[in-house]
C-alpha cells in the first residue's frame, strides 16, 4: 500500500472526548471514527487490525472443532419471551417494530436463537456434543457508552455455544475452549490472565474470564504469586493471615461519645486513636427492582464487594441510597451504626469479619456522635451474615495456602461459561439418549470481544508516540520510508524493497509522500508499524536502516540481506 | 471435515413455503434456516459458500484499488434528514429509538455515512480520487419478503463509494469497477450479463446492472445478438423494423359499435376481425404520493413499461386503479377509451405508437361498446406523449441497427452507478482544487449482493438431485465416500486420500457415517459437492472412482494418481 493513496488521516491533537489511551490513539491514527455515541466506523487501517484479530479467532475456533455459522442481527421477540429475557433485559436491549408492528430486538447475544435452531435440528445423542460459533456484530444500548471500542453500543463479538448430553462432556468442551482462548490471546501477542469469575448458581470452575493486562483496565484481578490461582475481584477469596483483632480483649461497656464533624473512618480513627480495624462502617443500599433496603456493616479497613453482596442477598440491581433516601429512612449520613438504630423494614447485613470484632466503634445514629465498645452478638445481631468483603493484595492464597495474593488491572476480553440447562430447559432443547429416553441438553457459551481485544492490545502496547502493535495484529508490519524522495537512489531502492516485501506477502506500506523524514517517522510511530525500513543516505552504499518500534532498536543492514532480516524479526514475533 | 461431525441436516421433503429453487435447495441441504420472515441464519455449509463469494469480492475490490472499511449498522437520523431521505424512505427503512429517545435507522445503504466521513476527513484534490468499500449486513423491511436469500430483510452486501474531483475521474472508476465486477462474477463461475439500467436524471452509461442468468430470474433483460448492446427491460430501447401500420389508409368516420361481453383485446380482435395492432388499450394508474390519476394509452399488441411511464410522468409510486377507484371515476372496466371520455382531473398519456395509428378501435366508455375508426389528433389528443412501451425480443437493435434483440431472464446481483453530486451537494462534501477554489465532489456507488449472488448461483446451477456448485464457491470441493465403511481396505484408503486432500488445502469432506452408499450419494448431490471420490470394491486393487457432479462423468482412477487428477479438475474449474 502506498501511503500517498492510503486512507490514513492522522491527527496531531488528542480529541477532547477520548478518555482512554486506546480511544485517543485510534482516533489520532485514523483507525476509527465516531458516528454516534458508542457507534464507530472502522477506517481502513483499523479494519485491517480488526480483521487480523478476527482471523486468529476464527482459526483457533476451527482448530478446536467448533463450526462457524452466522445468525441474524434481527431476532423476533417471541424467542426472548420464551426464556423470560424479553422482560428481564432492561433498556440495554435495543428494540424495534417491523412494518407489520411485530416486535424485534437487535441481538446483544444469541442464546435464544441458537437454542431454537438446535431444538429443531438435533434430536439424538448421536449428534452431540456439538459446538457452533459466529463472529457477528452485537448491540447493547449502554447507559453511558465510553472508552471508544472498549464499551460501545455496536461491537464485534465471537460467540460460541456448545450442546452436550452430560456434564462431563460440557467439562471437556470447557477445557477445550479455555485452551483455544489461550491460543487466541497468545497469537495476538498479548499479556493476559485467565481468572475465575462469578458464575451465580453454578459455582466451581463454571466461569472463567480472560483479561488482557493493562494498567488502564477497568477490572481488578487477584492472583497468587505461588500457585495458579487467579480470580476477578468479585469472585476472589483469600486467607487473612494476620488477624489484627485481639481475641483476648475483654468486652467493655458501650458508651456514646460526642464526635463533632467526625464522619469519615479516617477521622474516627484519628479522633479515638484506634486503627480502622476497630471501627465498623455502615452503608445502605436499595434494590431498584425489589425496593428492599439493606444496611451493610463492614470492618473499617475492608471494602464491600457489591457482587458478593448481590449474591448473598439475592438481588440484581443494588444502588446506594441517595441523601434524600437516607433522610426518608431517618438515617444520619456519616453517623449510621447497628447499635440503637430504628431499622424499620431495613435488612441488616454483616460481613463475617464484623462478627469477630471486639469493642468496635460504630455510628451513633445521631449527628456528631459515635458509640465505642460495641460488640456483635451482645449488642446487636444482623439478619444476614456472610462474606461481602473485597480481597486485597497481600492476603494469603485460598488455594495453595502458601502464596501471597497480588493484584493487577485487566480488560475482560474473553469469557467461558457453563450455562447448564437454563436455556435448553426453558426452550425445550432435548435429545433422545441411547435408551430412547428424552433428556434436556446441557450447554456452554464462550465469548471473545473481538473489537475490544483490538482496543485492549493498544491499552497494553503504546508509548508517548503512539501505538506499538504486536506483529500478529498490526495493520501493516513494515513501513518503507525513503528519507529523501527526490533522491533517485533512495527512491529506487525503497521501491525495490517494497516490491520484494509484497512478494513475500508481508503487509507493507511505502511512504511515498513528499514530506520530510521526521514527519513520516511521527506518522509511522503513531500508527504503530512494528518495523520501519528507512532508506536514506546509505542507499548509495547498499545500506538501509531497520528500526523496531517496540524496542526502539536500530540496525544498519545490507540491502540484499534486509528482507531475510525482516522475515526473522517477524518470525520472532 | 467428517460428515459424522458436520452440521448438515438434510431434508427429504421440500419445505412448503419455499417458492424458488435456491430457497428450496438451501433449506433442504441445511445451508440456511429461517428465523423470521426474510431473516435467515447461515448454517455452517451455507456460511462456507457465502464466505467464498465474500472472499472473491474482497480480493477483486482490493485489486481494483478500493480500500475496505466497516461502517456501523446503526445510523443516526440526523444524517438522513440532511439528504431528505429520512422522509423520502418509506416503511422499507427500519427505524428505532435508543434509550435516550434518539432516532436511529438500520442501514439499508451507507451513502449518508460515507459522505459524512469524507466531508470531515478529505479537503484537498490531492486526496482524490478515493474509493472505499465494505462488506456489511443491510436491512430492508420488504413488504413481502420472499424467495429466501433473494429478497430478504437482512442480507449481506458489498457496497463501494468513490469520490472524485471531476467527471472524467468518475468515468474511469466506473470502468474500473465494471471490470472488477466482471472478474468477481467470472471467478464465481457464473454466466452473467452486464446491462444498461435506468439511471434517472443522469442518463447515458451512468448505470449498469450485472445479472446472473437464470430462467427463474425476476428480471427480463434484452440484448442484441450482433453487437454488445444489453439493457434491462425498463431501460431497453429498440427499432421496430416492420411497422404493421399502413400509413396510406384513409381516415374513416368514428362509429360506436355494440360489443357485448367483448372486453379483452383478444376478444376485440376476434370480434372485429382485426389485428391487435389496430386496437388501443387504456390502463389507469394512480400515484400513491401525488394522488394524480393517469389514463395510459398503448397499442393493443404492445406492453406498458411502468418504469418508462414513471420517468415520463415524473412519479415514483404508480399503482393500477382498483375496481372501486374506477367506479369512483366513472370509468367502465374493459371499455375505457380516449374518445368521448369524461376525464375530469385524469391526465391522458399516450405511447408514441398510438399517435401513428390509423382508424384504431378503442373502448366506448359504456358497457359492451367500442368505437372503431378512432384517430389520434383528429378525435383526441393526450396531455403527455412519450415512449412507455416495453421492448420485445425479435425487434431491432437500437445500437448497431443490424442485430435482432433477444431476451433472457436474470437476477440482479450487481449494480454500478454514477451518483454525481446528489449526496456531496446536500451534505457539503467539498474539496479545494489546485487553485484553492472550493468544489463539490462527484460520487459513484457500486453494490454487489453477496448473499443474493450465492442464491443466484444455485438458481443457475441445479438439477432434480440438488445444487451443482461452481468449484470456486462450493462449501467443500470433494466428498470422499467409502462405499462400505466396515471394509478396512476401503476405509483405510478413503482416510488416506482424505488426509492427502487436506494437506493440499482442498476443502474436503469424508462421509464416515454408517449409512448405505446410495444414502450418501443422495446427500452429496443435494449439497452439491463438485467432486465425489468413491472408494469402493476397487480399493483392494488400488482403484477409486471420481464422479463429477456437473457433468455426471465418472472416471476410474488409480489411487496414487487421484490427487493430481482432482487437482487438474479443480484447476479447470
Amino acid at each position: 500500500m502506498r501511503f500517498s493513496k492510503m486512507y490514513a488521516k492522522t491527527l496531531k491533537e488528542t480529541p477532547k472526548d477520548a478518555e482512554v489511551i486506546s480511544h485517543q490513539l485510534m482516533l489520532r491514527s485514523g483507525m476509527i471514527k465516531k458516528l454516534a455515541s458508542g457507534v464507530y466506523t472502522y477506517l481502513p487501517l483499523g479494519y485491517k487490525a480488526l480483521k487480523k484479530v478476527e482471523k486468529i479467532t476464527r482459526e483457533e475456533m476451527d482448530r478446536a472443532g467448533s463450526q462457524e455459522l452466522f445468525m441474524p442481527v434481527l431476532q423476533p421477540a417471541e424467542l426472548w419471551k420464551e426464556t423470560g429475557r424479553w422482560d428481564a433485559m432492561g433498556p440495554e436491549m435495543m428494540r424495534l417494530k417491523d412494518r407489520h408492528d411485530r416486535d424485534f430486538i437487535l441481538g446483544p447475544t444469541h442464546e435464544e436463537v441458537i437454542t431454537d435452531i438446535i431444538r429443531n435440528d438435533i434430536s439424538s445423542y448421536k449428534s452431540l456434543p456439538l459446538s457452533l460459533y459466529q463472529i457477528q456484530t452485537k448491540f447493547r444500548d449502554e447507559r453511558r457508552p465510553r472508552f471508544g471500542l472498549m464499551r460501545g453500543r455496536e461491537f464485534l463479538m465471537k460467540d460460541a455455544y456448545s450442546f452436550h448430553a452430560n456434564d462431563e462432556s460440557l467439562d471437556e468442551e470447557f477445557e477445550n475452549m479455555k485452551a483455544a482462548y489461550t491460543r487466541v490471546f497468545e497469537r495476538c501477542g498479548l499479556k493476559f490472565r485467565s481468572v475465575e469469575a462469578d458464575s451465580g448458581a453454578i459455582g466451581g470452575s463454571g466461569s472463567q474470564e480472560f483479561h488482557v493486562l493493562a494498567e488502564s483496565g477497568e477490572d481488578e484481578i487477584i492472583y497468587c504469586n505461588t500457585c495458579g490461582y487467579a480470580a476477578n475481584l468479585e469472585k476472589a477469596e483469600s486467607v487473612v493471615k494476620e488477624e489484627i483483632v485481639e481475641t483476648k480483649e475483654e468486652l467493655a461497656e458501650v458508651e456514646l461519645k460526642d464526635t463533632p464533624n467526625v464522619a469519615k473512618i479516617d477521622d474516627v480513627c484519628e479522633y479515638f486513636g484506634i486503627p480502622a480495624s476497630k471501627t465498623v462502617k455502615a452503608i445502605t443500599y436499595m434494590d431498584t427492582l425489589s425496593l428492599k433496603v439493606y444496611m451493610v456493616l463492614q470492618r473499617g479497613d475492608y471494602e464491600i464487594n457489591e457482587v458478593k453482596l448481590k449474591n448473598l442477598v439475592d438481588e440484581t440491581d443494588l444502588v446506594m441510597l441517595s441523601d434524600a433516601d437516607l433522610v426518608a429512612h431517618n438515617l444520619i449520613k456519616g453517623y449510621m451504626g447497628p447499635y440503637n438504630v430504628e431499622l424499620g423494614d431495613i435488612i441488616l447485613v454483616a460481613d463475617e469479619s464484623v462478627t469477630k470484632m471486639i469493642n468496635h466503634t460504630a455510628g451513633g445514629n445521631k449527628v456528631d456522635t459515635h458509640y465505642v465498645n460495641v460488640n456483635y452478638g451482645r449488642d446487636y445481631t444482623a439478619h444476614i451474615v456472610g462474606d461481602v468483603r473485597s480481597v486485597r493484595a497481600g492476603e494469603g492464597c485460598p488455594r495453595c495456602n502458601e502464596g501471597e495474593l497480588e493484584s493487577a488491572r485487566g480488560i475482560e476480553a474473553g469469557h467461558v461459561f457453563k450455562l447448564g440447562k437454563k436455556y435448553s430447559e426453558s426452550m425445550g432443547a432435548t435429545y433422545l439418549d441411547e435408551n430412547g429416553k428424552t433428556n434436556i441438553m446441557t450447554m456452554g457459551c464462550y465469548g471473545i470481544g473481538v473489537s475490544r481485544t483490538m482496543a485492549a492490545a493498544i491499552e497494553q502496547n503504546n508509548d508517548e508516540n503512539g501505538i506499538i502493535w504486536p506483529m500478529s495484529i498490526a495493520p501493516y508490519l513494515v513501513d518503507v520510508i525513503p528519507a529523501n524522495i527526490k533522491d533517485a537512489d533512495q527512491l529506487g531502492l525503497a521501491e525495490k524493497l517494497y516490491a520484494e516485501l509484497n512478494d513475500k506477502n508481508i503487509d507493507t506500506v511505502i511512504d511515498d509522500r513528499k514530506e520530510r523524514p521526521g514527519f513520516k517517522f511521527k506518522d509511522a510511530d503513531l500508527i504503530g508499524f512494528p518495523i520501519k525500513l528507512i532508506v536514506g543516505r546509505g542507499a548509495k552504499d547498499g545500506l538501509v536502516e531497520v528500526k523496531i518500534r517496540k524496542t526502539n532498536e536500530a540496525f544498519e543492514v545490507k540491502a540484499e540481506e534486509v528482507i531475510s532480516f525482516i522475515e526473522e524479526l517477524i518470525a520472532k514475533g
